[in-house]
């Protein structure tokens, strides 16, 4: 079992979950939600109850799996239930789930009865190494992405590699450009392991080394401040494509796969805007390339996209304020880029051989 | 010019709003949002902007006016209409208007893109005295009140009776209740001061002393742990009774009016639970029925109050927690109360003299 300390919580590793039981048991809560969608009600409700088997009395709320559903009218949905079932300020809500969960969950606990206490168990790669610590919630509405939410840290995060056998190879590809992102901001070493995995096969060391890379960054700058920013990387452009895609695509992409391309427009802008080697962009572009699939669309939604960036949270006093790397391991924020270059990073990604 | 100290702001006494101007020159916002409803739009925004005069470039945001309009779906509206005009994480809020505008306004900006600034300009008596300081959020869901919000200080509130000029005996009458309750908690002085005045006249001293009262108690106990829940006199019964009354009637009770009746019936249950003097019980319901019209119901109604009041938030372990007066001026808290006591003292409001 090994822990990170947080902000003024801990995120446990333990594939058998035996301190959540224990947490269970040594709070005194008036009851227990568990948020599920229909994916982890079926596949990870049986995992999480066999692991706390002293735990027998709680409620289940279920919402509809996928982003396209972490919206507000989810959420009401969620404070409905809770209502339905009487919870009072000091009930207990556990997110069980991927990051949809962990974000709506999060927000409605906040938000209930002017806050009450949530845990988040972390069932999605992507979840794990990137919604557990941070202490975002958030919903989505008109397809921007977490436009509400508030900062609220969890009572504690339980991480457990056993949800991750639940996955299919998709979803852990989508996961896995968040540890890509760590390593490309932060950590050239994490990079370079990343690139000699074998995927979907993603060892437990790699996910924790993730998470601490992560949580240096939040403890230091809680409300993205600066520092912060950086883990933004690839996301304002990535963030963009995938309300698109949500919003057109019949199977829309997942995050991480719209992250991909976000990071490497950005890398793109990297290159031209913040002094990042050609070599290192090449190299970025086509490990990105060989993880994740190209996304076909073409100059007609260039205004959309462009649109939903402008409503990017990162955005101040009108600017579209990107994080940019400086080489692989090291990266900026705070750079505002105008839309030509924001385009010309749209057209370079189109343009790679698919 | 007066000021009290709140958690971490100020809430500034001053009829011209000088104070208002500098504090908005002296930050650096890029954009300043003002929240009216249309009664402030047509009667208090004139006086705002002649108050500050130097400020000329702001946006308004409308909602319809009224507690039934305090909702999710007008919340939405507003969120909308933030992101329409572009408003980023370092826009200001400024509410102007009554409850209904500073506790949405409030939810709005904590919950928009994790939270932006907000000050309020409370123009009713009872946002004056109630809502300006405390930190209280919120929105209602199925008419239970303020069940949706957050913990939230304002950067600063500015209070000016230059705005009650606009305000109807009515809504005077409904804000004095809140006064009348700071009295009956905490301070038998103010209580006979409140005994004194010839309504709808309340000197500025008055809002004064009754704001010290109320902040007093919310800086001991910010949270609403223990003493902050004395501030809740009269609200279990009163909460639910507005809750019916705003789903029932044409012309629904104020909220100082539904709690001035939840006042009379948690007198009773002071007197009959929690050792409040009988003489006193005679006389504060004296008191309130010469200032508020009696509300006529009758016992069918019952179960629908009850229900309303199981979802109060100050219930824990469902069991339903009331405040209550041990005498004038005194008052505990985490009283639980049985519903065939909360029924006695609904039979014992109903069959007053009216």
């Amino acid at each position: 079992m090994k822990k990170i300390k947080s902000l003024g919580y801990d995120v446990v590793f333990e594939d058998n979950l035996n301190e959540l039981q224990s947490f269970l048991i040594d709070h005194d809560y008036s009851q227990l939600l568990i948020l599920v969608d229909r994916n982890t009600n079926d596949h990870c409700l049986p995992v999480l109850q066999a692991s706390i088997p002293d735990i027998v009395d709680y409620d289940i709320i279920e919402v509809d799996p996928g982003e396209e559903n972490k919206n507000i009218d989810f959420c009401i949905g969620v404070w409905k239930t809770m209502l339905d079932f009487g919870a009072d300020r000091k009930a207990l809500m556990l997110n069980l789930g991927g990051g949809v969960v962990t974000d709506m969950g999060g927000f409605a606990a906040a938000t209930y009865k002017r806050g009450i206490d949530f845990i988040n168990v972390p069932t999605t790669l992507l979840s794990q190494v990137d919604a557990s610590v941070g202490g975002k919630t958030g919903i989505d509405l008109d397809n921007v992405k977490n436009i509400i939410g508030t900062f609220s840290q969890p009572q504690a995060v339980f991480i457990s590699t056993a949800f991750l056998k639940t996955l299919d190879d998709r979803q852990i590809r989508s996961g896995f450009a968040e540890i890509i992102k760590h390593g490309l901001i932060q950590d050239k070493a994490l990079y370079q392991k990343c690139k000699s995995l074998e995927l979907p096969v993603v060892p437990n060391e790699i996910v924790f080394e993730s998470v601490q890379i992560k949580n240096n960054v939040i403890t230091i700058d809680p409300k993205e401040k600066g520092l912060r920013k950086i883990l933004n990387f690839g996301h304002t452009i990535g963030h963009a494509i995938e309300g698109y895609s949500l919003e057109n695509d019949q199977s829309p992409l997942l995050h991480g796969e719209a992250i991909a391309i976000g990071m490497i427009c950005e890398a793109y802008l990297s290159f031209k805007l913040n002094n990042l080697e050609e070599a290192e962009l090449e190299e970025i572009v086509q490990y990105l390339s060989s993880v994740y699939p190209k996304y076909q669309f073409d100059q007609s939604i260039y205004p959309i996209l462009l649109g939903l960036m402008r409503n990017d949270k990162k955005n101040e006093n009108n600017q579209l304020g990107f994080s940019l790397l400086r080489s692989i391991g090291d990266c900026d924020f705070n750079k505002y880029v105008e839309e030509a270059d924001i385009i010309e990073s749209l057209d370079y990604y189109r343009n790679l051989n698919s």
